[in-house]
């Protein structure tokens, strides 16, 4: 059922950690050109956006405060419940990752600051589909909140009738969500980039989508807004000793493979008994689940690499860079040294990615095909920017000036030589 | 001899505030063909650039052990010094940047990390050209340094005789660099991304370039290669009342200026003398400086614009979003409160630009173009990316797989909801 590569080669490595390709030369156009329209006709593009893709003629796109307040007895009381218990994990979280502003004389009268600043206004994307995703509101609208940001706009597609799905408006305003915006797809990011009547102009833009809403993520980050990462299909990587419950790693495979066909998951294991046995732990879950048809499908990208060595089974789980790596083995711990690149590391077999995905507390908006290498999962860093001050008081300024004169005269730069110059002369 | 605007309407600031034009339509398609060419070939595309480009013929493209030392010779005693002790003043203000580990425990048995992890290996870009940017060296590697990134790899252009400044040399010994590559332009950019026979491949690119440079890290970026910012020309606004000495703010004007003719620098007065006199110290001042002619032409986007008003003052100034902000008043101090959108921000007439951009110890790797509303300056943080980790005991699933389950189940994520289901069972 699943395929088993015994201690791959290193030069097989760039083939097994290489992600299914995303084509986007398609869309390049037609995401082009919605984000123009856009850009040139505001409201009435949405508006004919909506006709057109969501099939609904909507009055305002924007929220109403009574649509807000009525969606709430539309939330089953065990869900609201659930949602404010998630959300007070994400944001004890996120309140611990705050920073001070720092401070410090780097040389007698030069005082050196670093503050964190919110940024002033952001925008939230949260996918339509078929179910709603208000985890997703709570893991990006909680840290925005946290960090002070003034503004915070979320976007998501209305229903076939206008509505938005009452368990995301009960989300947003449990995590303090300012603006909602009834708009899905690239139009929704476009009008949060360029602003329309209706949507106020973010300087930054969080949230997964589709490809349309990837393809416009990207077009609008090359104009120089800010987006929160490159995104792209879900994947965890399993890590698996002898000691491993192939119950808990099959439901772990199932997990990944539930959100589409192009989700991977990936087990590395030093067990060969473990590697041998999973297709058949998977056949018994999978009977625990409707629609098998849909996930055994997305099983296709999934995979078993066996290592003899385990510094090669380390190495190569670095390699990848996995969104979600689960560690289950008897000494999980190891993995605070060992990895190097991950979005979020699950420690021990109580600890599956679900745990992450709703209501530990860290958050499941993570960097996927690789990006892990260089990019953070969102954090309350990712809705702050760090500005720096600093002021040289005559003796500070006395105190650096040599050095600055000379490198600016070195680097050819005399007015900056000079700006130094004319203050020592006159004071 | 510079445009003064009163008291603009708020209609009229984002005109005010708009840069110039960065025409990149043309470029694309060199650029795109520049890439493919290194993705496709290698050094041996590299070496054919350095042919055609820097019109040399280059024996290695790697900068030898025995060439970084021969180049201390040529350094002279005095730039050596201000160097160093630049580097110390770079190395204090981003050491106090280091993060420590978060960890807390968000339920009773569930315990959640924050590990700040450096990015293994990242590529610094440091322009040729007229000057020898050694500053700029020090900027990006010191911090990298610091982070603990393991491969810190700097590219520049190689002169005609094949090779690189000492004084750059020097500087990148200084800071740490691991390996030095004689390659400019986009093809340096692709090296870094792609990785060629002498170049290796890294997470994350940073550094500022020419046009080509620019739309090389703006094409590799969109391909999800980590860049530190989007570039744009420099530009500085000065904050003044009637107290500046208009020969400091002449002299941090014509700093700007000799960066080149797309700079801009704007000052920002409640003082209707200061401005209308700052033309008349401009004038004065420019005396001094060699090149008038360049520098006379590279005014021509600067301009004054007086506000009675000192919230409409400081609101523009924030809507403006300066790389740099230079506040030359009798209260600077009060910019702690009132700046929300800059890259660095110039405290007291003693604090020049000059003094950042070299030696105080804050970088001078800025967001400009506005672009300040949503990125940092370059920073400790700038080198790290930031893994989650968590670990549930089995009481800590069981307090709150009912969250989980719950939400999961109203997400129709049937088997992240079983992989929770079946631990609680089976333990």
């Amino acid at each position: 059922m699943i395929e088993i590569v015994e201690n791959p080669p290193k030069s097989q490595w760039e083939q097994l950690t290489r992600r299914a390709e995303i084509k986007g030369e398609s869309l390049r156009d037609i995401v082009a050109d919605i984000l123009t329209k856009v850009k040139l006709h505001g409201d009435s593009a949405l508006l004919q956006f909506a006709r057109e893709f969501d099939k609904v003629e909507l009055n305002s796109l924007e929220v109403s405060s009574q649509e807000i307040i009525n969606a709430e007895a539309y939330v089953d009381k065990s869900l609201k419940t659930a949602i404010q218990k998630a959300a007070e994990n994400i944001y004890t979280f996120h309140c611990a990752q705050k920073m001070d502003m720092i401070h410090i004389e780097t040389v007698e009268g030069v005082e050196c600051w670093q503050k964190p600043v919110p940024i002033e206004s952001v925008g939230l994307y949260v996918p339509g589909g078929n179910a709603p995703l208000f985890s997703t509101v709570l893991m990006l609208a909680i840290p925005a909140k946290i960090a002070g940001c003034k503004d915070i706009i979320l976007t998501t597609p209305p229903d076939k009738n206008g509505n938005i799905h009452p368990a995301i408006l009960y989300a947003a305003r449990v995590a303090g969500v300012t603006t909602i915006i009834k708009s899905g797809g690239a139009q929704a990011i476009g009008a949060l980039a360029f602003g329309t009547e209706s949507v106020p102009k973010v300087h930054k833009i969080f949230g997964p989508g589709n490809r349309f809403v990837t393809e416009a993520k990207k077009q609008i980050s090359a104009e120089g807004i800010a987006i929160d990462m490159p995104a792209g299909p879900s994947e965890v990587m399993i890590i698996a000793d002898e000691y491993a419950d192939l119950d808990f790693i099959a439901a772990d495979f199932l997990s990944q493979a539930e959100h589409g066909p192009d989700s991977q998951s990936i087990m590395l294991t030093d067990s060969r008994d473990i590697a041998y046995r999973l297709s058949e732990a998977l056949e018994k879950m999978i009977l625990r689940l409707p629609n098998k048809t849909m996930i055994m499908k997305s099983l296709q990208h999934s995979r078993v690499i066996f290592f003899n060595n385990c510094n090669d089974l380390w190495n190569f789980a670095n390699e990848y860079a996995p969104e979600h790596l689960i560690v289950n083995t008897a000494t999980p711990e190891e993995a605070f040294e060992k990895v190097v690149n991950a979005g979020s590391v699950f420690l021990g077999e109580f600890s599956p990615e679900s745990a992450g995905d709703y209501a530990s507390g860290t958050n499941h908006t993570l960097p996927t095909g690789g990006c892990a290498k260089a990019f953070s999962g969102v954090n309350l860093d990712s809705f702050i920017k760090k500005i720096t001050f600093q002021r040289l008081s005559k003796e500070g300024i006395g105190n650096i000036a040599q050095v600055v004169t000379t490198m600016a005269g070195n680097e050819h730069l005399l007015a900056h030589k000079l700006a130094v110059d004319i203050r020592i002369e006159k004071k």
